[in-house]
């Protein structure tokens, strides 16, 4: 077989069959293939797209590339969820504590945020002494305790993915939703979970900008996961505005700590709840009912924050000293005030992660370090109306010279005019999941 | 600039201004691209094309981004002649004593052949002691004696282009009607001559098969070297078969020389003819029936023929000794006979060209060693009709146990049946050229 003719094939619109997807990842994997084919392949890609079993065959081959992670020894009831990143998202601090209240086990794989998107184990570094790297012994002792841990990305995890997404992201060949599927899924299909629930952005700030494309790739990616044998749920929820009010990683986490204590955010509690639904209706084979219910039950009576407590502890966090810093408020803090009165029409998230980053929230480059008190409260939002002159958001950074840049960026982002408004749902569409 | 702008902006269906085009130029020259940035960029062009300003300014910077020739001490008169690629073309070897011998100034780089196709360069050096490589001054001098040399590609002309073509080689990016009339055009505008004259071959034994894609290709480069202040023309000419009766290079060029004592093939002096009024035309500023006729006269009265033996010892060439080698046929050969009578219908030059390469007379790598001697005399041609058992074609090879290979794919090529039959035109179009 030659990579040649796979490109070939691939640019006059054709699929490649089983073997040839196993060649091409095997070729990735082992570097026996160069580059500047894979690139002149992806790009055919682009144009041509791939068939529905192919894109499952390529996912399949490339989770097998490298390490997998075994959950079997946990049961049927091993329950994963992805997003493919937004701006305030921290559900997952929310929706894991609640599903290992209620019997799912969440042993979870995280990643780093990078420019506008936000990472979960970025938000989990912001409490003090919190393990997120892991032996593969500690973290299974740990899930096998509370039905719950979060770490970063360790061993060599679908191998052929990394070395495909590093060469797609300098080729401009990141935008296929197969490849993207694939990526997203082989890494979710090697981290060995029986249920996966995906939270697909769409909007603004989010990768996938119209409703079509994030139901489109939605059903991609339940369908590679069924096909590989696992249970299948996706919502695509809103991201034309930021979730919740807090961007920033210790902001992060303190909202979250507030919806598992009762409170937070409406838009952030719905959201959460919806996605821990999911996933328990998969996990523990519940009417979506019957979950709601549940997951209300485990919010009010305090089981999950409890779980979350438990968690923290078992990987090491001091959530005391988290709370004893956050109420020491040692950081710069700035408003920023309306320029005009009116109606907020736009609040677009895609800018206001910038601004946050900007804070030192995120990172520009990989290499960028975090300034994990850094951030911004949201004091109002899209829909809300504000007088001139009004705080419509404040910014916090250890560094006070950051907040004019940031300031600049998160006007630009918000639209306040006389118009009438009507917000979006927050979840636009149900995708796989029990029926 | 980023080469990932470039790439995206391709990608959309963009064109590349002037300086982004210098910027990618000099990339390449300087290997500071990629290749896979490269590869994914000529992936994107052979699905979104270009446009005719586009690469007209690609091929001047490839053409600028080398050595190049200047031809000016010579005049207004230089004349170049570019076929794509055919098999039996030997129309080089007749055309340029022709127009030399009627005030052209032809000073040709040419190449060697890869595949079924053969190469000017191969051909003369079938003549003992033709020097194909020349310095500088010699090239110069030779062209100033007599009007006419034909050598090697030598020196640094269009780098760029160089390094590309053999990227789009390996990448199934060569059939890019831009990217190939660019890459022949850089290499043309390079070589200095004022006038370009075409022969783009289009059939069974040609890169293009339709008549349709090589109009486009040739009005692309017409459109091209006119944009770069050239005089052009250019004859759409067929390759359903091969052009004469020889193929393979000592076996060429004697049937080269035939033609330019006035016998011959009809075919091949008909094409050699038109090819040689279009050059006289541009060049000499005549009408095409005074360069008919003038073309006519120079066979007739074996003006072409002199200047032939000038140029050919010019180059230190023995043409004595060539024709000595000939009369001597120190070769094996053998016929090959048509296994059913009936009209031949199919002649298909590709596959002829394969047999004879298969015989020694061209290459399948570049490394292959040449066997001058070897080749195919077509004994009958498409149109003819053959009884079972006559002989269709004869074989030459120093070699004999090369006979059985080639024999076999020589008769897959030809269809023998009982079916009407119309000829192509040889010429099929003319585009460009003085009105």
């Amino acid at each position: 077989m030659r990579m040649y003719d796979l490109i070939e094939k691939k640019k006059r619109g054709g699929a490649l069959n089983k073997e040839e997807l196993a060649y091409l990842v095997g070729g990735i994997t082992d570097g026996s293939i160069p580059d500047y084919q894979l690139s002149a392949f992806t790009m055919a890609v682009c144009f041509r797209g791939m068939e529905k079993e192919e894109t499952a065959a390529l996912t399949m081959e490339m989770a097998e590339s490298g390490d997998r992670v075994d959950l079997s020894i946990f049961g049927e009831k091993t329950v994963d969820k992805h997003s493919t990143g937004g701006v305030g998202d921290k559900t997952t601090l929310i929706v894991a504590p609640i599903v290992a209240s209620l019997g799912g086990i969440v042993a979870k794989m995280s990643g780093r945020g990078l420019g506008h998107t936000g990472g979960t184990v970025d938000k989990l570094e912001s409490i003090p002494g919190y393990r997120v790297e892991c032996s593969p012994e500690d973290f299974f002792s740990i899930v096998e305790k509370c039905s719950l841990a979060v770490v970063g990305q360790s061993g060599n995890l679908a191998p052929a993915d990394k070395k495909l997404y590093a060469l797609r992201d300098v080729t401009a060949t990141v935008d296929s939703i197969p490849l993207i599927a694939s990526s997203i899924m082989s890494k979710k299909l090697a981290a060995g979970a029986r249920s996966i629930v995906l939270d697909v952005k769409c909007g603004s700030g989010a990768f996938m900008k119209s409703q079509e494309e994030a139901c489109t790739l939605a059903e991609e990616m339940v369908e590679i996961g069924r096909a590989n044998g696992r249970n299948m749920a996706a919502l695509i929820t809103d991201m034309d505005r930021p979730l919740g009010s807090a961007i920033g990683n210790a902001l992060e986490v303190e909202e979250a700590i507030s919806v598992l204590q009762g409170n937070g955010p409406s838009d952030l509690r719905k959201v959460a709840c919806a996605l821990a639904e999911e996933m328990l209706s998969l996990c523990n084979g519940w009417a979506l009912e019957e979950a709601r219910a549940q997951v209300k039950k485990s919010l009010d009576e305090g089981l999950a924050y409890e779980k979350f407590k438990e968690w923290i502890a078992a990987q090491g966090g001091d959530l005391e000293a988290f709370l004893a810093a956050r109420a020491a408020k040692e950081w710069q803090q700035e408003e920023i005030l309306a320029p005009e009165g009116g109606m907020i029409i736009k609040m677009d998230a895609q800018g206001i992660g910038i601004a946050a980053m900007q804070l030192g929230a995120g990172r520009a480059t990989k290499e960028d370090p975090l300034d994990y008190q850094a951030g911004i409260t949201l004091l109002k939002k899209s829909g809300d109306r504000v007088e001139a002159g009004e705080p419509v958001a404040r910014m916090y950074a250890c560094d006070k010279r950051r907040f004019s840049a940031a300031k600049e960026r998160f006007l630009q982002a918000i639209t306040v005019k006389e118009e009438p408004f009507t917000q979006k749902p927050l979840i636009l569409k149900r995708i796989g999941g029990r029926d």
